[in-house]
Order: C-alpha cells, then sequence, then structure tokens
C-alpha cells in the first residue's frame, strides 16, 4: 500500500465526446494527456486538477463501462477543496447544475452538490 | 481551490448492509464514523485508507442516488498505491473478483481491476 494511497477516479463520458471544457472551466483542471481515437474523439483524457489526478474515459459497453446518457449515478465524486463556495460558483459559471446548495451539515463538513454536463455529481466539500 | 485538492469519492451500496469488512480486509481501510439507521443498517460510513478518506452511502433513490444492484458502472475508482500486486493480491484474498489481472501499459501505469462485493470498480494503479 502506498505510504499515503491517492483517489483518482476515472468518469465515464458518452462517445463521440471531443469538448471536455467544463473541467477546466469549473475546476481549473489541466488536461495532461489525451488518447484519441481516429475520429478525433475522445479515448481517454487524463487530467489534473492543481495535482489532483482524474480521468475521463469514453464508455466501453463491452467492458460493463457505461455512460450516464441512460444510466443512474452510483458514486458521487467527493472533492475537498479550501474554499467550497467558490469552487461551487465557479462550477455553476462553467454549466455545472446544482442538486444541492452549500450548506454547512452537522457531521462536519460544508458541502455542496453539482452535476455535470455528462450526469456525474460532483460534491465539493470541506472539514469545518 | 485547495491548494491542493483531495477526491474521496462516495460509494453506493445495497440498502440494509451491515458488513463492509471487505474494505477493511481488502485495502486495509479504517471506519471512522458510522451514521446507522434505527434497524442497525448503514446510511453513511466514513471511511480511510491510511488517510485517503473514502464514504459508503446507502442508495437514495429520491435522490437519485442508486447502488449497482440493478445499476451499471459510470465510475471506476482509481487508487493508486506503491505495489500494484500486493494491494490486488489483498483485494482478492478479501473477495474482490478480478476484472483486469495486473499489467504494465505503455502509457506508463502499472494497473489492475478489481469488483467488489457491491459492485464497485476499483483499478489499483500506479505510475510507473
Amino acid at each position: 500500500m502506498k505510504d499515503k494511497p491517492i483517489f483518482a477516479p476515472m468518469l465515464a463520458i458518452p462517445n463521440g465526446v471531443t469538448d471536455i471544457s467544463f473541467y477546466i472551466n469549473a475546476f481549473g483542471a489541466e488536461e495532461l494527456r489525451r488518447f484519441g481515437n481516429d475520429d478525433g474523439t475522445i479515448h481517454v483524457s487524463e487530467l489534473s486538477i492543481n495535482g489532483a489526478m482524474f480521468h475521463l474515459h469514453e464508455q466501453t459497453p463491452y467492458s460493463g463501462f457505461f455512460s450516464l446518457e441512460k444510466n443512474k449515478p452510483s458514486v458521487t465524486i467527493g472533492l475537498f477543496v479550501d474554499d467550497v463556495h467558490a469552487v461551487m460558483a465557479q462550477a455553476v459559471a462553467a454549466g455545472a447544475t446544482i442538486k444541492s446548495a452549500v450548506q454547512d451539515y452537522d457531521y462536519g463538513y460544508r458541502q455542496g452538490e453539482i452535476v455535470d454536463p455528462f450526469g456525474h455529481r460532483w460534491q465539493i466539500q470541506a472539514v469545518i
């Protein structure tokens, strides 16, 4: 086991996607590498939010990995940040839909939840 | 944005679960807090794999959050570790199903993929 393991979720996107600017605009993500298909669409994109790596991968039904076009969310992408309000505002400005507005919860988290353009849920959160 | 944001995925589990020992046995996770229902089943569990936090949350169809009992995976839980082979072996010994055996890929990752008892996919990986 790594001294401190690191989560790096991989999110399914539909086939045929070329525009992932949402993640850049919403979270300041930087695309580190892209592996494309012959038609220019994305197979895998490797991104980093200031060092926190995550991946987008086109759906591959043959391997049992499906986008949320006709599917339902089973994972929420928790992202701990310093300023929950600021990141929520930036994500909404970039086109995210608010699922839960920012609140402080009695279990010790400040959090708000958004849905991204591909249907993935992001919980923007901080320990308070 | 946090100086270095941290991913902490939240995985849906079915209603009625009490046994999450898989995560303890597979990854050496420690359960930090548990919020239970009146019948003793899990509503939310907060866990840590040596400092890497994640959550299990019972499905809440009213909020659009579904377990993988009748649903399909749209996220793979990437977990970067030091020793991919060792963590894969430990997870399999704990009851995980192998989806992809450990390989070194030409894009620079060593990785293997497992399916946990609740249907979630974990990609155990390292940069090589």
